[in-house]
């Protein structure tokens, strides 16, 4: 019998206003972890303060999910923030929601930045290591969850903190273990009997097949299921149905968890 | 010798990006109490932090200057919030400020709603329901500071909330103990003299004179000495001056502190 | 045969960056009139652009949904600003939004607050007022829509302006005329059947069943098919439907038109 | 006698609410060109129109100074605006302006980009080309201010658009006309009679002192004495002054004006 285990992650809190986004209670009912924004790119305190209180009465662990302060660009516009801007942007986020998580019986256990800012913070050690700084400033115990080889899980190493490796589900990877990027053609998978298959693998055998017909090995702690595709629920149900048929134990990689 | 002692508060970390507000060095060398924006009607992330480790190094007790999300009109103007939309905007605040002044070894121990908020939480029951509902979630050992008879400190009461009354140095009384509005004439005092012996009447008989010659009896644990007028150091500087040199004593009503 | 004739209006371009809102495509082939979002309380410069050009290559005839500066709010909470930030606010608005209509071939005809600002204008004459004189000063020849016995109407009237009334397809109607309040039960209409014909009842006889059993007189130029409810678009194709059947003719109450 | 003239510009309605930020009256008495801010770095639809009105009331010319949608940050950070978010919000802006600026008698001359937004289109042709088509779809008459050898000018000249030079009064130059970054030393000019010279030699002689000891030639059709500096008032004051007692005429470089 298989003693195979794996966080699965999706971004969730991202309605604003009147505005929804996203089918949340579909997607805690299949994952492990919920990367919560925390009303910079979007979510607001209304929103934010329901999603933490679904995810803990569903035993879902919270990470807090930082973001550029950009509602009108989804916090998917690169901003060239100045690093003390950044590092208290970051923490005041993260006090945001962590004092919010602890009047409903929970607190936060990991940091996972969204969008522009995770994608920034692969290479510019700048910016990785001022939100590294912000977390560890906060709390050493929260985990950093994000790419292998990036800068930001090299600079939440050097701040201290303790750190996850995430892979996609509905990516594509180049042969050196990077994604490929969302423009080229075939880099955003979209069956979800291919997806779930490539995730069994990944969890079985550490490795995932490459573009080139070779192989990628990743040693993931988390499975990012999100995407902006129409579909991304049953995506996730799908992978989370054949993870567990193959006797995989979906459960969060952090320790802490909501009441 | 006299024995009596009161606290001054004022507004703080109100500038915003680019643009500054108030000289909040000086008046940290005056106040025992600030009343820090928490962003959402004036101040920023950085801001945020930057007056928290200036207020926690002079020894200075911090309350969290709640607010509307109202950058435009700095918090001035009322807005008809839901109470739960409004719940969740206060314990966001909440959350925001007290998290970062623990990242740099603080916390705050006060709460003081801001504008708008304030003057409306006098006689609305169900937004100062709201605002004393999230702060008691957050920390019931926060202490509301507010007006006498206001509905902000009898719903903090009724939330199980410490209470503290202020008075408000530059302004006169109507004879029931209200506050004049500002809109009539005489309502906001200048004169630096006039005002300090007024405040040290207030804090050695617990009386002040009202506009019809009589007297209001105050029983208050703190001074409001901010203005939106200029010379407000000014006027803090003599009032404080003055209550020291009756021998009173300035110190918060509210007892933690920064490191 | 009939000459009756009718505009049918509808809130559109209130999507926000990434978050989308409604049905846009559907309801431009459905209504005569369009009242577009200026990004005070919904839109945004992009969406707003997309939504003039969708409005006028389709000969839909566009109003400035003016509103207060709440995105958070989506402009449903009454703000108190004061009279000189009310018309500045408005002013930009309207300049936004005619400005950009003029770079793709149209002009906008009318003006439609929005949500609280609308609700208050039938009241609160100081802020109908600023509306008016904002809408004046950019344009005289601009069309209020709005209430029957409305400040807002009254207030356009005394600035100049020419005005047409609106009935609402989906609300019960009090015997005063007035809309019954959204709380109490009964006041929101569901069946498209039943609304299709009491919008024909409202055309042809300028009569509509009120709740008492009697009829209340409305002149109306304009029916609003808007609805926050699901099955709006369905909504407002039965009562187009409807109309057309009875031989009304659904036309823009306005005269400009887009290229 | 000379026939020498140049206009000077400096950038004003940058105050925000509750905040103001610098004298915006005294530089209207020294300027001929004023670049306006237009609510998405700065200012606000109260603070636009009197700064309008005030402007056109002294005869000013008014430049629409267009930037990214970034309060928080002033409009100095790069945000990586997609190039139809950046038309769009130029053309929002720029209809803004333009349509207040027409209720009161004016209109606007001119485009001058803001911060952030002004130094990236001086290499980068996506965004100028943007910026330059959001311009010219509004307005084929209005000219674009901007630096020798942009790319923020060469995309307007492709546009159709009308282009003028600025020069920067406290900027040092270096040897291939470009400006000294901020980050050197001596980059940032202070002493008002040095940079009256200064001035005075580029209008007379089409030249400046370069930082190698060479000169720079620029052919200027304006002057920024803009500063963040303090004494931004006296340096703009001082090198009026000096042109105009050297015979040099202060004037516009575009035609419209206001009433």
């Amino acid at each position: 019998m298989s003693d195979h285990h794996i966080d699965l992650n999706a971004d969730l809190g991202e309605s604003f206003g009147q505005w929804t986004m996203g089918d949340d209670a579909a997607m805690l009912d299949i994952v492990s972890s919920a990367n919560v924004a925390c009303a910079f790119h979007a979510g607001d305190p209304l929103v934010l303060l329901r999603t933490l209180e679904q995810a803990f009465s569903r035993g879902v662990t919270v990470g807090a999910h930082v973001a550029y302060r950009d509602l009108a660009g989804f916090g998917r516009r690169y901003i060239d923030y100045a690093p003390e801007e950044l590092r208290a942007d970051v923490l005041y986020q993260l006090a945001a929601i962590d004092g919010m998580a602890r009047t409903v019986g929970g607190e936060i256990s990991y940091v996972k930045p969204h969008g522009a800012l995770y994608n920034n913070a692969f290479t510019d050690d700048v910016q990785a290591r001022a939100i590294a700084e912000a977390v560890a400033s906060f709390d050493s115990g929260l985990v950093m969850l994000g790419l292998p080889g990036s800068q930001l899980l090299a600079q939440a190493e050097q701040s201290g903190l303790g750190t996850a490796v995430e892979a996609f589900a509905d990516r594509a990877y180049n042969s050196d273990g990077t994604l490929a990027s969302r423009r080229e053609p075939g880099s955003v998978l979209s069956d979800p009997a291919e997806v779930s298959q490539r995730m069994v693998r990944l969890v079985t055998d550490g490795a995932l097949p490459d573009r080139t017909g070779g192989e990628v090995r990743i040693d993931a702690a988390s499975i990012c299921t999100h995407g902006d595709s129409p579909g991304a629920v049953e995506m996730a149900r799908a992978v989370r149905a054949e993870l567990e048929a193959a006797g995989v134990t979906i459960a969060s990689f952090a320790g802490k968890r909501g009441a």
